[in-house]
């Protein structure tokens, strides 16, 4: 008896490392976007985990240790429109959404809240995000008030629907990034949601994003460069958290020429699939 | 510049009742159903606040009084396919969809959380709804686990996807009902929480709900034998709180000859319509 979830993609904003002992206190702060764009994930029970990405075998190690806690070893096929390892948080929804389909496999019996912490800490103890998880099963534009999984974790979210463009530019390290010296960019992080919190618009959000990109540096020149074509011509971009990549709202990045890809807010977040009866 | 928004319907499966000096903290726990069948609401900013319902014009006490706490008095229109007054959360839908999309006529500037405390609050004091407008916002299968508005509430979920049956018999008067002695119903709502906390499955909570009607004693005789022919049959089915209906899973009601409206669990919670451009 194999099982379908859907998790939206999720790009970072602006954010600020916290970091704890338990990883349930682990996380971060921060704003993103979460989109249509997402994951896939069927799952059929198996003795022992195996993933593919988009029919192609790949290791996704919060996915195996997320299956690996929960005693539900499967086949995952993971298929997702979205570039992986560029900020989209294709880890972190490949993670949630294993989750929720391999316990729906054996009839369930754990809550969201139990699957959402799962997913959190495998993604925390692998290194690969922070923050993604805990966004993408809330779904729309979350602010990560307080760091963490559900259990210490608190969200508030940006009313907002609308289109979405992107543009990847390549692939960051997240597990690099995120292993140096954080204090600026926690620093930066934490004036960003002051800053969103007194103005929690669209707008503002971006603004707070590019802001928060330079006094962390965290820009490639690529990356800047993008940003401010759009941004000279009247649009709202900003860079992708960690990704070499820049999302821009409405057609953005299209109106300047660039070869985008279009998406929108998702109005939802983490969700079993019905079976197809 | 008008907008919309679409909130989910909302079926309380069990509930205990709790009352606070402060609006904030009132409400109730327990656990229900959201729906795709829901509120759509197109808001136009007027000198004041006038509300239609299906195009007949209508008095929404809670409509009114969110738009008059948010400053936003406008010609609110409410669509929906679902019965009024008969359990499905239309009041507390159509109150944060208005608060919602009023505040967006605006630029925006309040958060998701500010938005449903306001329409907590705006249920709450007009005695129309405890427990819908969190739920609503959130979506899915919501547990309630501790009562109110966004400060003080908690939430969790069931993870489920699937096609849901309904059959409404009549409306039932929410407010005569909540003024009432509460305490037996808080009681068996108590009692069902922890039951489900137990083993949160779509099947333990539609036997949680069909204990605390006993329990309660809520039901009519005619929504009784409505509940017993689906459970004889192998199905699922159970009261609607509060509301002269039943809700079922899958085929439940209409496998057994009622002519039911097929519906689905609604995947997300409350959001902004996209602008049409």
């Amino acid at each position: 008896m194999g099982a379908s979830a859907f998790v939206p993609g999720h790009v970072t904003v602006f954010f600020s490392p916290h970091w704890a002992d338990e990883p349930a206190a682990t996380g971060a702060t921060g704003a993103g976007l979460t989109l249509d764009h997402g994951v896939e994930v069927e799952v059929e029970p198996a003795g022992r985990t195996s993933v593919t990405v988009n029919g192609e075998p790949a290791g996704m190690a919060p996915v195996e240790r997320v299956l690996t806690v929960l005693e539900r070893p499967a086949e995952v096929a993971v298929e997702t429109p979205l570039p992986i390892g560029a900020g989209f948080g294709v880890s972190g929804a490949a993670t949630l959404a294993a989750a929720l389909a391999a316990d729906a496999t054996a009839g369930g019996g754990r809550t969201e809240n139990e699957l959402i912490a799962a997913a959190h800490r495998a993604e925390v103890e692998s290194g690969t995000g922070l923050g993604d998880v805990v966004a993408q099963a809330r779904g729309g534009v979350p602010i990560r008030l307080a760091a963490g999984g559900p259990e210490r974790g608190r969200l508030d979210g940006i009313p907002a629907a609308g289109r979405i463009e992107y543009l990847s530019l390549g692939t960051v390290d997240t597990p690099a990034v995120l292993g140096g010296d954080t204090a600026p960019v926690a620093a930066a992080g934490d004036r960003a949601l002051e800053t969103l919190s007194a103005e929690p618009t669209l707008p503002a959000l971006f603004a707070a994003g590019r802001r928060f990109a330079r006094e962390a540096d965290l820009r490639s020149e690529r990356v800047t460069a993008v940003v401010e074509d759009v941004v000279q011509a009247g649009g709202e971009a900003t860079m992708a958290m960690l990704g070499e990549a820049v999302v821009a709202l409405g057609r953005g990045l299209s109106d300047v020429g660039y070869d985008a890809t279009t998406t929108h807010i998702h109005p939802g977040g983490a969700t079993l699939r019905e079976p197809v009866v």
